[in-house]
C-alpha cells in the first residue's frame, strides 16, 4: 500500500507533536507500507513570517512573499526527517524544487500543473519515507509559488493522484467530518463516509475541515480521502466516490442508519442530510432595475470575476416593471470591493441599477445528495426555521444543498433547529 | 561597475539593520552600479535551527541539517528584496537552486564547483539588484549543501569571480583589518591594504575578519576584496594582489609609512609587519621515538588528514638516539580525537611512539611578507617576548609569518609586546 499522510501546522507545532506525528508515520512504515508525508509550516510560523514581511514592506512583491513563506514548510520537513531517522526509519525531505511540483505562475495562489515524480519514486523504492513540503510549488520561471488557502491539502491530494496512492489521509485537529460543527451543535454526529460532492458543498459552505480545492482534485482523480485526528487514533471520515452506487449515500458512524435505497424513489424518511453548516463570512447583494437581462448579467459577473470576487447563490426574479432583480452573496470581506465594482459598472453602463448591500446576515445550509428531488426536505427545513421564529431572507437550492440567509444573530439557533429536524430526528 | 556586497548575520539581525543594509545597497545601485548582495541568516537564526534539530535528533542526518539551515539565508534574502523594493529599487532574491551554485556532495562542508550565472545575469541586465543566499549550494543529487564556516564569504567571492565583479565588499562588524585585535591591543592600527598572502596567514591564525577559504579563492581568481564596516561609512581594508609589485607591501591607513623598496635588499627599518594575531584554539602535540622518518611521518599525517584534522606549524628535529621528534599544533577542539588517532596508529605500527599533548597554550604570530628574509624581525620579536618574561614553547617561521607558542595566560601580554615592538615602534 502507498499512503499519503498530510499533517497541518497544529500537528507539528512543537518538538513533542513533531515526534508524535513521526511515530504515526513510523508505525505505518513498519507495517510494510510506503509512506509519503506532506507537512505545513509549524504552528503559527507562516503568520510570524508574514508579520516580518509586513513590517519591512507592507506592499512586498508577491514573489518575495512566497520566497519567504516556503521556508516554513522546509523547516517542518527537515525536522520530520530527523525525527523519523531518530526512530530508525529512513526518511528524506523534499521541497518543491526536489519534489518537482510545477504550478501556474501566479504567486500566492498558484495551481498545480504537473509533478515530476522521479526523485520521490526513487526514494520510495529505496524504502524511504518521503516527506514533502506542502503549500509550495515552483513555476516555469524557476521561482517559488504558494498554493493559497488549504494549499497543503491540495499538495497531498495531488501527490496521491500522481503517485497512485491507495489512500490520502488528512490529519487535522478534529477527528472527522461531522453533521454540523460540534461547537455549535453538541449533538452533531461524525460521518463514516461522505461523497466528494457533498464534501465539496460542506467545504465551500464553511465546514473548515477540508479546503474545497483539495476535494475537487480528489474527485477528479478518484483519490480516496480520509479525514482523521492527529491526536487520537480514531477511524475518521472517508470521502470517496459513490456516484456508481447511488444507494448507501453515506453511513453515520454508529452504523445504525443507512440510505439503503436508490435515490430515485427514495422516500423522505429514508433520505438523509449529511451536514448542516453556517458561514458568517457572507454578505448579500441585491440589484434591481436590470433591463437587458442576459447581456447585463454577463457584464456584471464578468466585472466581478475580473476582481476574483466569487458570487454564490445567484437568484434571478423578473420584476413587475419588466426589469429583472438579481441577488447573490459574496464573501463579507470582499463586500466593499464588490459595491465599488458595481457602482463603477452602473455609472459606465447607461442603465443605472440600484444596489442594495446587506452584511449582518449568515448563510445556513443543509447538504446532501438529491435535495431537490425531495421537496420534503426543504419543507421540513423551512418548517423548523419557522417554528424557531427565524426569518429567512433568501433561499437557494440545488441538487446538493439548500441554503437560506438568516440574520447573523440567529445563526446558532438556525443551525441547531435545522440539524435537529433533518438529522437528529432521522436517527431516532 | 559590478559590485558584490556581503553582509553577515549581525548586519541583518533585525528589521532596522535589514533596512540599513538595504539603504547601503540602494545608494550603490542609484550611482548606476550593478549590485549583487550575499546574505547570511539573520542574527542567531542558524544556532536556533541547530538547537531545534539537536532536540529532535542529536544524530540527525547531515543532509537534513543542511535542508534545515538553508532556510535561514532564504528568509534573509526574501526580506532584503522586500526592503529594497520598498525603497523603489527593483530586486530579486535567489536561493542556491536559483543562483545555480553547484558544490561537491559533502553535506555541512561542501566546496563550490561551478556556478550557472544565467538567471543572475538576466536579472542584472534587467537592472535588478540580485540578492543571493550565502553559505548554501546544491550538489549533483539536487540536494542542499552548506559551505561550512565562513561560507557566506566564500559565496560572495565565488560570485564575484564568475560574474567578473570589479570588487567584492565584505561588510562586518569591524571596519577593516587591524594590525592586531583592537580589543587586545588598543593601539592597533587599521590597514589600508594587505596582500592575499598576508591576509591568508592572518585569517588562519585567528584574526576572525575573513575566513581563509574566501581569501584563497579571491587570490586564485584575482578578486579584489574590501573589508569594511556595515555600521559606519568608513573606507575599510583592501585585500589584493601585489605579487607583481614587491614594494608597497601594504600601506597603513594614515599613509605615513610605506614599505617603498623591494623586498630584496629591504632593511629591517623599512620592513613592516602587517599584523599580530593570537589563537587560543590550539594544542601542541609532540611525538618522540619515530624511527623510519619519512614513511612514518607520511602515515601519521595521512591518518590525521583522513579525520580532517589540520596540523599546523609542523617541526621536526633529529634526536640523539637516531630517532626523530615531531611537533605540531592542532585545533584544541580536535585534541582528544587527534590523540586517539595517534594512539591507534602507535598500536598498529610496530614502532611505538610517545605522545605528549599540551593544551594550555596559545599561538601568537606576526604576519608580513618576507619575514624570513629579515632575521632582524625574529630577533626583535624574541627580544620583546624575553623582556616581557614570556616563555616560548615552540617557534615556527615561514616567509609570511613567525609563530610562537606561549602559555595561554601570557597571550595578551605577548600580543601587546610583539605589536609594540614590531608595529608601533616602526610607526614613530
Amino acid at each position: 500500500m502507498l499512503i499519503v499522510k498530510k499533517f497541518g501546522g497544529t500537528s507539528v507545532a512543537d518538538k513533542e507533536r513533531m515526534l508524535h506525528v513521526a511515530g504515526i508515520c513510523a508505525e505505518e512504515y513498519k507495517k510494510g507500507n510506503d509512506v509519503v508525508v506532506v507537512l505545513s509550516a509549524m504552528g503559527k510560523q507562516t503568520d510570524v513570517l508574514l508579520t516580518q514581511a509586513e513590517e519591512i514592506n507592507p506592499n512586498a512583491p508577491k514573489r518575495e512573499i512566497d520566497m519567504l513563506l516556503t521556508t516554513g514548510e522546509q523547516i517542518s520537513v527537515a525536522l520530520m526527517a530527523m525525527a523519523l531517522e531518530s526512530m530508525g526509519v529512513p526518511a528524506i525531505s523534499f521541497h518543491a524544487f526536489q519534489a518537482g511540483i510545477y504550478t501556474s505562475k501566479v504567486y500566492g495562489n498558484a495551481r498545480i500543473q504537473r509533478i515530476d515524480t522521479a526523485r520521490m519514486e526513487e526514494a520510495l523504492s529505496d524504502r524511504k519515507v518521503v516527506i514533502v513540503a506542502g503549500f509550495q510549488g515552483i513555476n516555469e520561471a524557476g521561482d517559488y509559488t504558494t498554493l493559497g488557502r488549504g494549499g497543503s491539502d491540495t499538495t497531498a491530494v495531488a501527490l496521491a493522484a500522481v503517485l497512485k496512492a491507495d489512500v490520502c489521509e488528512i490529519y487535522t485537529d478534529v477527528d472527522g467530518v461531522y453533521t454540523a460543527d460540534p461547537r455549535m451543535v453538541p449533538s452533531a454526529v461524525k460521518l463514516k463516509e461522505i461523497s466528494y460532492e457533498e464534501m465539496l458543498e460542506l467545504a465551500s459552505l464553511g465546514a473548515g475541515v477540508l479546503h474545497n480545492r483539495s476535494v475537487e482534485m480528489a474527485k477528479r482523480f478518484g483519490v480516496e480521502l480520509v479525514v482523521k485526528s492527529s491526536f487520537e487514533n480514531l477511524e475518521g471520515t472517508r470521502v470517496c466516490d459513490n456516484t456508481g452506487k447511488k444507494s448507501a449515500l453515506f453511513q453515520l458512524e454508529d452504523g445504525a442508519i443507512r440510505a439503503a435505497q436508490s435515490l430515485e424513489g427514495t422516500t423522505m424518511e429514508e433520505m438523509l442530510v449529511s451536514g448542516v453548516t453556517a458561514d458568517k463570512n457572507t454578505a448579500r447583494i441585491q440589484l434591481t432595475g436590470i433591463k437587458e437581462t442576459t447581456k447585463e448579467i454577463y457584464h456584471i459577473f464578468q466585472r466581478l470575476s475580473e476582481q476574483h470576487i466569487g458570487a454564490d447563490s445567484v437568484l434571478m426574479s423578473p420584476s413587475r416593471d419588466k426589469t429583472t432583480d438579481i441577488s447573490f452573496t459574496v464573501p463579507r470581506d470582499r463586500l466593499s470591493e464588490t459595491v465599488e465594482v458595481l457602482n463603477r459598472y452602473s455609472k459606465e453602463s447607461f442603465s443605472p441599477i440600484e444596489i442594495i448591500a446587506e452584511d449582518n446576515i449568515a448563510k445556513v445550509s443543509a447538504v446532501g445528495a438529491g435535495m431537490m428531488s425531495n421537496t420534503a426536505i426543504a419543507v421540513n427545513m423551512f418548517e423548523a426555521l419557522h417554528e424557531a421564529s427565524i426569518d429567512t431572507h433568501m433561499i437557494y437550492a440545488s441538487e446538493l444543498r439548500i441554503t437560506v440567509l438568516v440574520d447573523e444573530k440567529d445563526t446558532l439557533k438556525a443551525v441547531r433547529a435545522v440539524h435537529e429536524r433533518l438529522i437528529e430526528k432521522r436517527m431516532k
